[in-house]
């Protein structure tokens, strides 16, 4: 998500004019995103995926698309800025509309060489990192090993498969997790229901998440629409982005013990790169309107904890382009929509990064970067994704 | 030009690690940049164009595209920056690569319901404003009627058209300027010599500026390249942005007799977006690299004089992205790319808001906005152009 994704959010829900809470973050920058190539880390990849640019801020180092938290080459694990957090005494939380598994989520608390090996039964491509071969397991394995206070979103299908290694070898990730002392809930009215106490392991969906909102998928010349977002569409046994972090907060806020001493947050809208890939205009600006309103609960949390850093960007730029009204002469060759917004204008979207039809491209540039609160400061001018991890850092005391 | 651009730029320049001058800004902030509808001026156009973006940060005012420091329905003139710097005391300048009656400089210094309305023999769309009529002129007549103390860049042949009114009728515009005090210089050698005194007129090119890198336009799949772009092309007779800005600091920044008190001065890199247009990379970057060079000498003239405000930002933003390497499954379906950097890596780019071969579009993308000196924190956060003109009325203590 960046400048395009935003406005697009922006003028259908609240007007050109309007502000959403992430307009309202009083420091920004731009940062860049590229990774680096596996065979030769010493070259850039000018196009990043969400393994590398999250490993770039959870670790601060570069690595090759694909990579969680390992080094290119020499696949040598990474410290993640959530280890560092938890080794300080912070409490910490994943929190995401993806699957729990994806890459945002997995480079805070996992170490393998590919984002695809999200359970014990997805390993193929990282045998070393199998339990049963002494390694630490698949992804979802790993991030409830990590002790993370807080993990909640979906992928419950990849924390069903079984363990093949370790101490609790045979039994499944969830019963692995229990075992471990989380409390699991699989439902709007669980999260609802549960009190801060043990650790929170929320899985509501099989996959990623449901969707916002609906809508007519971009398509070629003349597009779809003009068309109206269908609000509202979610599920109500599925809790929405800014639920979850509400009462993640809470669960870390409450502290207790020796872990008192605040926490680490991660909160990811998760399908807004998702949607822009299915060239879905109406779905992305959903997400991205979900995500906002996750924002805002962390600016309230903020307003009365004014010790928080509360940090907002987007991992890569993606496909989607605001464009002006096409006729037959002059057109996007890709997939449009037109969109009546919330003020009563025509905007169109323009999804042309890829064929019509096929899984749309991220793009390679610098993207925005918002903060506030202590060290946020550092977003401003131009940085790096792995500066962010440096301002993290320093936030938590551990620079 | 917005992130796209500048990460382009700068990844074949000087590697994704590496800094332009235009990086060096402290502080940086989104900008919003959409025009209002002429038929319905409470109703937002997102897609603006460069004579509705200029107006705004020229007058603080929002109008429809293609109207030049004109308010939309009414046609009423709208005070601009440029004048009211001139009436504080202020020299005024405005330089550029395009020709001096494009959009970005004409909105400083003339007031005309079409940006189409250039020289005096190009009236059609603006009869009333012609002088024979009673009217102000056409752009070239009123920039120089403005008294601007610098106009530098191209568009000789509107300038040596005839005015059809007003006390210097049938004279030329080059002939009007000289008769109110103009020095009018032609070529770089002619720049060179000239020294502070009177205004300067300095016309380059008949049109357009010439360019200073070439390349092969992008191509649909598989794109051409993989290029490296031809630096160094402009012919010697036409000065580079940088030496025009220089030329310009060093005329204005001379101050004297009772005008003396500082100035105002706008620099616009004109052919990034026009090349952009016409979907070729090289050009692009290489216009984007001279903009840079023009930025790092104001920044060079801040630096020994702190009270100096700089602000850079792009009037809109634009069609070009950087994708993924393409496949005969997976490619954009407008025209791409493929160049070989400074760092010896693949980027390719991709232009896809207009059929291949067609004027490529501007998009409707918030944009990236820099500054430093005085007013400069005015920047961060999210702003709309009409928000840079109080910035800039501040720095000029005009309000």
């Amino acid at each position: 998500m960046s400048d395009p994704e935003i406005t697009l959010a922006r003028n259908y829900q609240v007007g050109a004019a309007g502000r959403l809470a992430l307009d309202t973050l009083p420091l920004t920058g731009s940062c860049t995103t590229f990774a680096v190539q596996e065979g030769h880390p010493t070259l850039p990849e000018y196009v990043a995926d969400s393994a590398s640019t999250a490993t770039a801020w959870a670790t601060g180092m570069k690595t090759s698309n694909g990579r969680l938290s390992t080094a290119p080459g020499s696949d040598r694990d990474l410290k993640t800025i959530l280890e560092i957090a938890q080794a300080k005494g912070f409490r910490a939380g994943l929190v995401t509309t993806a699957d729990l598994t994806d890459a945002t989520p997995a480079a805070l608390a996992s170490h393998v060489n590919s984002r695809e090996c999200r359970g014990p039964s997805e390993m193929a491509e990282c045998p070393k990192r199998k339990k049963s071969a002494g390694g630490k397991g698949s992804i979802a394995e790993q991030e409830v090993d990590h002790q993370v206070d807080v993990l909640l979103g979906g992928g419950k299908a990849r924390f069903d498969q079984v363990l093949d290694g370790g101490p609790h070898v045979g039994k499944t990730v969830i019963q692995s997790a229990r075992a471990q002392g989380y409390a699991v809930v699989t439902d709007a009215a669980g999260l609802r229901a549960a009190r801060p106490g043990a650790k929170l392991l929320g899985l509501f969906a099989s996959g990623n998440m449901s969707l916002e909102w609906g809508g007519e998928p971009a398509l070629t010349y003349p597009g779809s629409g003009p068309q109206r977002c269908r609000q509202g569409i979610r599920p109500a046994n599925e809790p929405s982005l800014a639920e979850m972090t509400k009462k993640a907060i809470e669960w870390l806020g409450a502290g207790g013990g020796g872990r008192g001493r605040g926490f680490f947050l991660q909160v990811e809208g998760g399908s807004i790169d998702k949607r822009g890939h299915a060239s879905n205009p109406c779905e992305q600006i959903g997400e991205t309107i979900a995500f906002d309103d996750a924002v805002r609960v962390s600016l309230d949390y903020a307003r009365s904890h004014p010790d928080t850093l509360v940090v907002v960007t987007g991992d890569h730029a993606h496909t989607s382009q605001i464009v002006s009204p096409p006729d037959a002469k002059d057109h996007s060759p890709g997939a449009l929509s037109t969109l009546v917004t919330s003020e009563g204008a025509k905007m169109i979207v323009n999804y042309a990064t890829n064929l019509p039809g096929r899984s749309q491209d991220h793009t390679g540039a610098q993207v925005w970067i918002a903060a506030q609160g202590p060290q946020a400061a550092n977003v401003a001018g131009v940085t790096d994704q792995t500066d962010l991890f440096h301002t993290l850092a320093r936030a938590l005391g551990a620079e």
